[in-house]
């Protein structure tokens, strides 16, 4: 089992709609206190959504944060209490249409933990049909829906710049070659 | 080439030792202005150190973010105006000890682009050589050298939690299987 520190005291620096930033000061594995600005996020969850014909669901996604169009798999921020498969359901019908007969966990991990403590977990959605999506107002989301193979090559053409998004491509493409 | 929107209005919320917080209002693709607060970062390296007998030298490293220790490739952030291949030259050795007589860029890709605008570039460092570290104090890392096949299973296990790291073992992965 991982070690765990102790907090020994954290300050609330800044409060946000999609997160906090806090300083914290934990007692490390050595016995030593460190001091860090952390943000903090409610955690969040990454789908690869596999039709029946072996095509994969993508989106292109305008992101205000980089200031460009990313090619990435639907994906979405934990609401307050919400177990993420619950979270999963939800993001693939308001983002992409599509409705899921299966949702499977297949890892959690951190996207960029010497700042962030934000937790992605991916899921695996199969027996896809096709439904109207339920994007928020000024989402800027349309699907791309690409044969496998397609996805796995603009992985490694460089295409897709999103690290979840790789992640999901390449984990799966793991299962269906195993 | 992708859209590159707008900004018309940015606002510092908060300057912390590793990020700030801004928050920006752009003019997307379709024209409407979308308001967000952001993380901003000078972005990253990450390694993916490979020694000649075919090993690869991973590091533990206790993250206070998330309160324990992970198992990932080395890495570190980007000082002003250097390049990101001297960055990544300096985390090798600091963290690892290693030298590297090649490094080679093979992608880069964003984080968490809802909130951060972090940049990680991955490199593959080969023909290392062992040599002493130079952790910064109070950083608390030790190597973890394993044969590669053992890294990949680590990957797969659930055992490797960072996504940079993820995506770096799996994309060398495909470099060597292909």
């Amino acid at each position: 089992m991982a070690f765990r520190g102790m907090t020994s005291m954290s300050e609330l620096l800044l409060k946000t709609k999609k997160f906090n930033v806090v300083r914290e000061t934990v007692r490390t594995p050595s016995g030593k206190d460190k001091t860090r600005e952390i943000v903090r996020h409610p955690g969040a969850c990454v789908l690869v959504p596999l039709l029946d014909d072996g095509r994969v669901c993508l989106i292109r996604n305008f992101r205000i944060s980089v200031n460009a169009t990313l090619i990435e798999l639907p994906a979405g921020t934990l609401e307050p209490n919400e177990p993420p498969h619950v979270t999963a359901e939800r993001e693939l019908i308001e983002e992409t249409g599509y409705r899921a007969a299966k949702i499977e966990l297949l890892h959690a991990f951190f996207l960029s933990p010497g700042i962030l403590d934000e937790k992605m977990h991916l899921y695996l959605a199969s027996g896809l049909s096709e439904g109207a999506t339920a994007r928020e107002e000024g989402e800027e989301i349309e699907n791309l829906v690409v044969p496998w193979q397609e996805a796995i090559d603009m992985v490694f053409r460089g295409e897709i710049k999103d690290a979840k998004t790789i992640v999901g491509l390449l984990w799966v493409d793991r299962l269906r070659s195993g």
